[in-house]
C-alpha cells in the first residue's frame, strides 16, 4: 500500500523528481518577449500512482551583477556563430551548453564605437516633470522654435510622397482631416502581436496634442476609423485589437499617431503620462464641444491648451534643464 | 606595414575573434529585469593594431515555439537545484550547462494544478472597452453592487489596523482625508528600481475613480505629498522620481493608489488607458474647480462621472461579455 500524502505533504521533493516524471501537454501561455513560458503537463506526486495536472512555469533569469565581465570572453560560451559584420556594426549567436537547439544569448557589437553610441546605451536617469500651460509658453514652445527645421523633413518626404511611397498602407491627401498611414520601422511587418504602425497627418500646424482643439475632431475620428478598417482588412485585426496613443513628449514635433496591437506591452511607449489613448483625446475634446454648446466658460474651451502635463523625461533631454530651472 | 581596413570593412569577421580581443571595462546599462545588459570595453578590429571602444549588447533569447517540450526534461539541464517545496508548490533552478555561475532558468511547479490554476496561467486575450457613462450607470455599477462585501475585507483589515499593522509606512486616520501606506505585496522591499508602494483611502465611499469629485482634491493633494515625503525620508527616494497612479478598471473596488518607482517599466500596471497619473486626476479636477467658479454649466462639473473610459479587458472578465452586449 502506498503511504497517503498528507494535504500539506509537499508533492515532489526535488527538481529532479518532478522533471523525471512530467509529461508535456501543451504550453499555456508565453510572455511577448518569450522569456517565459507556462506548460502543462500532467506528473506523480510522490507517494502517489496517479498522474495528476501539473504546471510548469520556465523564466530565464536576469544576469547577476559580477557576471558581466565574463560573460564577453569566449570561455563563457559553448558555440558562438557569427550572423552579421556591417561595417562597425557585428551580430552573434551564443549557447551557453552543446546541444541545446536554439542560442541562449543574441550578441550585438559596435566597434570602434563612438562618444554618441556610449552616451545612447547607458543608463538613463530620468524624473517626472510637471509642464504647465505657462511652461508650455515660456521653455516648451521656445525649444521647438529653436529646432531646425531639417529634422522632420523625412516626415514631409513620406507626406509627399517622395519616399517610402512603397510602405505606405493608406494615403488621404485632404490638407485638413488626410493622413498617411505607414508600418513603423520597429515592426518586423510579420509578427502580429507586435504590430506597431504609425500615422502622419497632412496637416502641418498641429505640432502635438498641445495644439488639439475641438476643429480636429473630424481628423482624429477619421484616424481612428480608418486606420482600424485598414488594418482589418490588412492584417485580419478584429476589433478592439488595436491601441491608438499619441506621445507627449513626442520624439518629433509633427502630429503623428502610434497604433500597436493590444498584446503588445512589452515596451515603455505605452507608459501612462508619455502615451495618451487616440480615445481620450477624442473623448476630451467632444466633451468640450458639450460645454461649450451649453454656454461653458473659456477654462474648458481648451482642453490640450489649459491642461497641465506630467510626464517622465530624461535628465539628458536638452527641455530638462530648462524645465527644471523655471521650477517643473 | 598592416593593411589599411576600408571605412566600410567589417571590423570583425567572427564573434571569436571579437571577443578573444575585448577588456571590460564597465556595465553601460542593464534592463530592469536584466535580461540584457550592455557592457563597454575595448577590442582591437581586425587588421588593425589600437584598441578601439567597443559596446557589447547581450540579450537572452526568447524560447523557440518547438523548445518548450523538450525544457521539461532532467535531461534539457546539467544541474538542477530545489529551492523550496511547499505543498503542491516547488521552486527550482536550472543550468544549462556546467560552470555558470547563476542559473539560467527558474522553474516554478504546482502539482497537483487545479482549474483554477490553468485558467490563472493561460493566454489571456484581451479587447479594448469603451466605457461610456451610460454603460457605467447600466453595467458596472450593478456588477460591483453584486459582488460580496467580503472581497474587500482584507482593505478593511488593513484600516482598522487588524492585519499587516506592522508593515504600515504612515496612517492618517482622517475619515475624509486619511489614508495608509504600505508596502505592495508585489515589492521585494530591497531593490529600490522596483518600489512599489500601495494606498488605501479611509473613505470608503469612493469605489473608484468613477466617484472622484472635487471635494476629493485634499485627500489626493494630500496622498501625493505626504507618501513621496515618506518615501523621501524612508528610502533616500527624490523628488520625480515615483509614479503615483490608479487603476481603471481596478482589481477591487476601494479607492487605492499605486506608487512605483520611475525606472519600474517591465510590468503592464502602467499602460496608458489602465492606468492614470494621480497628478492627471489632480489637474482635471482643478480644471472643473476653475470652470465651476467662472460659472460653467453642468457637463464638465463632473468630469469622471461624464467622461468616456477606454481599456482593454481580458474577454474572460465577467464585465466583458456585459459590456460587449450593451455595445461597448
Amino acid at each position: 500500500m502506498a503511504p497517503a500524502a498528507s494535504s500539506s505533504a509537499p508533492s515532489f521533493s526535488s527538481a529532479d523528481a518532478l522533471l523525471s516524471s512530467f509529461r508535456f501537454e501543451r504550453v499555456l501561455s508565453e510572455d511577448p518577449r518569450a522569456l517565459l513560458v507556462y506548460l502543462l503537463g500532467t506528473a506523480v506526486p510522490e507517494g502517489q500512482s496517479e498522474r495528476a495536472p501539473c504546471i510548469l512555469k520556465l523564466e530565464k533569469t536576469p544576469y547577476a551583477p559580477d557576471e558581466a565581465p565574463s560573460l564577453a570572453t569566449p570561455g563563457a560560451w559553448s558555440k558562438l556563430q557569427t550572423v552579421t559584420c556591417n561595417d562597425i556594426y557585428s551580430t552573434s549567436l551564443a549557447w551557453f551548453a552543446p546541444g541545446r537547439t536554439t542560442a541562449d544569448v543574441q550578441i550585438l557589437s559596435i566597434c570602434p564605437a563612438t562618444e554618441k553610441h556610449v552616451k545612447k546605451y547607458s543608463m538613463q536617469v530620468s524624473r517626472l516633470v510637471r509642464e504647465t500651460p505657462e511652461l508650455y509658453e515660456t521653455v516648451v514652445k521656445p525649444y521647438m522654435d529653436s529646432l531646425s527645421p531639417s529634422t522632420i523633413s523625412w516626415v514631409y518626404n513620406i507626406l509627399d510622397g517622395t519616399a517610402e511611397a512603397e510602405n505606405v498602407l493608406y494615403r488621404d491627401d485632404d490638407p485638413e482631416t488626410g493622413f498617411v498611414l505607414t508600418p513603423d520601422l520597429k515592426w518586423d511587418q510579420k509578427t502580429l502581436s507586435a504590430l506597431y504602425l504609425l500615422v502622419l497627418t497632412q496637416d502641418r500646424t498641429i505640432r502635438s496634442l498641445r495644439n488639439l482643439r475641438t476643429r480636429h475632431l473630424p481628423l482624429l475620428r477619421k484616424i481612428r476609423q480608418e486606420c482600424e478598417r485598414v488594418a482589418m482588412e490588412r492584417y485580419g485585426i478584429e476589433k478592439g485589437e488595436l491601441r491608438f496613443f499619441v506621445h507627449y513628449q513626442p520624439t518629433y514635433y509633427h502630429f503623428h499617431v502610434h497604433i500597436v496591437h493590444l498584446s503588445y506591452l512589452s515596451f515603455s511607449g505605452i507608459t501612462v503620462g508619455q502615451a495618451h489613448l487616440l480615445d481620450d483625446l477624442i473623448d476630451s475634446l467632444s466633451l468640450e464641444v458639450e460645454a461649450s454648446n451649453s454656454g461653458g466658460p473659456a477654462p474648458l474651451q481648451s482642453w490640450f491648451e489649459r491642461r497641465t502635463f506630467t510626464y517622465s523625461l530624461g535628465v539628458e533631454h536638452p527641455l530638462y534643464a530648462l524645465l527644471k530651472e523655471k521650477g517643473a
